[in-house]
């Protein structure tokens, strides 16, 4: 009895401090769709206190004391153990992470932001680079607070993949980059008959938003859906997790692809143990799990057979006349077609991670101090040209490309890639668990692959480490091996009867 | 250098707690705008820790010690001293009522304000009622902690009229009813000729809101302005202030000057001295000076003769066909058409005050204890019947009209005809001074007017109460004798050539 009560406490604790964090997601949803220009100063006022408070209580003594007795308490189950477990994870970092530190962190990197859109706007990094520079040393500050000097990225990483370092992550990114490599070389020698022009055609935003909303409710969605500069799914709270896209008239797939994306965000958060809401076991796993959802739903599912086959037919009546005429093999072609090119959300699914690399050499560099901010476009035009074979013409296209470093979220783009291989190993197993998922989507029904997912994954919030979940759920250890015969089938695999994926 | 060192945190102290409710303002705003309907639950629960954190601020021990320092420190200016003033009443209501009560009522009047939306949507009173009753016993409870037992009405009127009693409401609503009421037979013995019927013309929303939006622009808004159920102002932060609207496409008139009078609303909380946000002295002086400031852009200025002139013509233009032909006196009669009806944000001038003595009487009852919710639509119906003349066929026309109680907002309501009687001194004051006022509002230009109030009320925050406030900027004490003879100078001055106001 004497642990149930002081378990309750805790969870009372945890839960505080989660409901102010969902605030500071509230704020953070304002300030990408609604905000005015001018709210930003004050804004970063309400984002630093609020991360103060938050701060605060994850650094409350009382809570170090509950969780040092409640360790000893052989009785805990799996949920009780994990949220120890990551209560602990928590609390740590926080008593390592002076609260001014923080508070900084919060107000800067929310006028950061806002520069960063008027930097874009104004298609200037100049504006933006002294943003830069403040959050990189804010950045830097906090991965030498929290751990060995010599390790800042990792450090950094720690944050958004509990446990993963970067000798990790080339062990995987070495072997990937090359794989992809000798893939686009394949088809370089044999190129595969498709044309992307066709979704180059404009469709007016009010028809696509219409259309889009319709796939979306189709797999469940229900929530908010707004116009941002940078698209990104917000969990203002349990019942309320909204997400954010960006429209382009003169291309009929960026929105409908970015929505899929954010609709596999929008699934994973939706679907958490909301009974639970507030214990750090009832989060989302990691920020490679969660790129996981988002990849597997714009690319496995949005750039797959099954999914046109269903949508087509309707995609062509509300867009028409842009699609007027166009086949299934055609549109398949056209969304699967390879081809580098300088913006990463734009990019095709054999080159994107190719773009993740970019940024993950440039941001452990800008962060180990080997590149300055200032070098920052110099260096990215050069990576961009060895890498892609392409050199930006203008900041848009190629530094000022992502809104993630104005946030200080230094260490996150390795999630896409980590994203893009644990889709494919989940997307694998559920396919042999249920071999019904893609005939039914291609009738439109997203039913058997997304309660797949949400028993599988969604509802089991955080559990177990990333690995372990990935191993329990696809009966294979984490790796590369599923995403790379993904790859091959669907861009390889040369009948022709059959047609692109 | 003590004094300025402890007044520093107390100013810190102070702005922790403005910045809180300021946050607490944007969760409001987004309930009313932008919520899907499944977010209220989780949002009453972050309402409640806001609430709680702001309690927990005002009430601090800290803050008592730092005023009983600084009230000794006779170098205090004005600023100073008003600021311990209004720290001292805040800390002694904060002390007197428990934290767990400010928490409760946060988190129902949230889901209570989701009730009355849904209740209005159903136009049934019947699924308000149990919220009506939460929230009510809820500030009857706060009242009992605040004040003496056999003035519990009183107490909360302080709350937004600091130092206001039932007792000095009735020395100003007895006479202003008796005169309205002679005014009202003046009016039906000799009939204007006036015809409301032009207003009820269609324009369809969006024509509205670009007009509208002309207006205020010309008036010098630049801000958000979203539709919501209940009109209103929201002080999101400095810089940031926000206004909501509602439109009725069968009525030409009602968005427009509402949009005026949430004007009048965001020129005083964007005029406040923005350079000491945060410490009370910078903030707005009281509701019904609020409300002043809202009447006077939607009724003296809204309705009269120097505003129209110029605008008619331009909305003629917007409107179009819609009012196509109308001429000035035409449109003049026709905002100024007095006729009993039953919704307040629709009365005329002249009957307008009598809606707000029949919330006055039944909150009054409601919170006292002789009327029981369950009564109100049964004593809403007979007192309408008795003072209008009219009783609602529905709900939505009745007792659920207004958002107020659901807000926990009980004493509200007389701030709006006390914002009549100071609008009239007011204007009649800032004409005197400035007599250039009328011809410019005929030339569209609004900054004699708005400097005038900018000088004297909007940029003198709370350094003085109300009383003072209105004797320094009208040259008179507060009272009816002004707005009264502005009523009778725009409905019975029976110059015909002149025509009406």
């Amino acid at each position: 009895m004497r642990a149930q009560a002081a378990y309750d406490e805790l969870l009372r604790l945890l839960r505080e401090r989660a409901i102010l964090a969902s605030v500071s997601e509230l704020l953070s949803w304002d300030e990408e769709t609604m905000m005015p220009r001018g709210g930003a100063e004050h804004r970063s006022r309400q984002q630093a206190l609020l991360a103060g408070l938050q701060h605060e209580r994850a650094a409350a003594p009382r809570l170090g004391e509950l969780i040092d007795e409640l360790e000893q308490d052989a009785s805990a189950g799996e949920v009780e153990r994990a949220n120890l477990r990551l209560a602990r994870r928590m609390r740590e970092r926080a008593v390592k992470t002076p609260r001014a530190l923080v508070e900084e962190s919060a107000r800067v990197t929310t006028l950061s932001q806002e520069a960063w859109r008027e930097a874009r706007r104004a298609d200037d990094f100049g504006r933006f680079r002294p943003w830069l520079e403040k959050v990189l040393q804010l950045k830097r500050d906090e991965a030498m607070a929290l751990g060995p000097s010599d390790a800042l990225y990792d450090t950094l990483l720690d944050e958004f993949e509990p446990g993963f370092t970067s000798a990790q992550l080339e062990s995987l990114f070495v072997p990937l980059e090359r794989e992809l490599r000798g893939l686009l070389e394949s088809l370089r020698e044999n190129p595969r008959q498709t044309d992307p022009s066709l979704l180059r055609r404009s469709v007016p935003e009010q028809k696509q938003r219409e259309l889009l909303l319709e796939v979306l409710r189709a797999a469940g969605f229900r929530g908010r859906l707004d116009t941002a500069a940078h698209p990104s799914p917000l969990t203002v709270g349990p019942g309320d997790v909204r997400i954010t896209l960006r429209f382009s008239e003169g291309d009929c797939s960026e929105a409908l692809l970015g929505a899929l994306h954010e609709l596999g965000h929008w699934l994973y958060e939706t679907n958490l143990p909301a009974a639970q809401w507030g214990a750090p076991a009832a989060e989302a796993l990691s920020l490679g799990l969660h790129e996981s959802q988002a990849r597997l739903f714009e690319n496995v599912v949005g750039r797959g057979r099954a999914f046109w086959t269903f949508w087509l037919p309707r995609i062509r009546r509300a867009f028409a006349p842009a699609l007027d005429g166009t086949t299934l093999e055609g549109i398949l072609g056209a969304v699967t077609h390879v081809q580098p090119s300088l913006v990463r959300v734009h990019a095709d699914e054999v080159t994107y991670n190719l773009h993740v690399l970019l940024r993950y050499r440039l941001e452990r560099a800008l962060v180990e101090g080997s590149l300055r901010p200032a070098e920052l476009p110099a260096a990215w035009n050069f990576v961009s040209l060895r890498s892609l074979g392409l050199v930006p013409r203008t900041d848009n296209e190629g530094c000022l490309q992502d809104g993630h470093w104005s946030a200080g979220m230094f260490g996150y783009f390795p999630a896409y890639a980590r994203g893009n291989a644990v889709a494919a190993q989940l997307f694998a197993a559920a396919k042999t668990a249920r071999p019904e998922i893609e005939p039914q989507l291609a009738e439109g029904n997203f039913s058997p692959l997304t309660s797949w997912l949400r028993e599988h994954v969604h509802s089991r919030g955080t559990t177990l480490p990333l690995g372990q979940r990935v191993q329990e759920a696809a009966g294979a250890p984490l790796g590369i091996d599923a995403y790379l015969a993904y790859l091959r089938e669907r861009y390889l695999s040369g009948d022709a009867a059959r047609g692109p994926p």
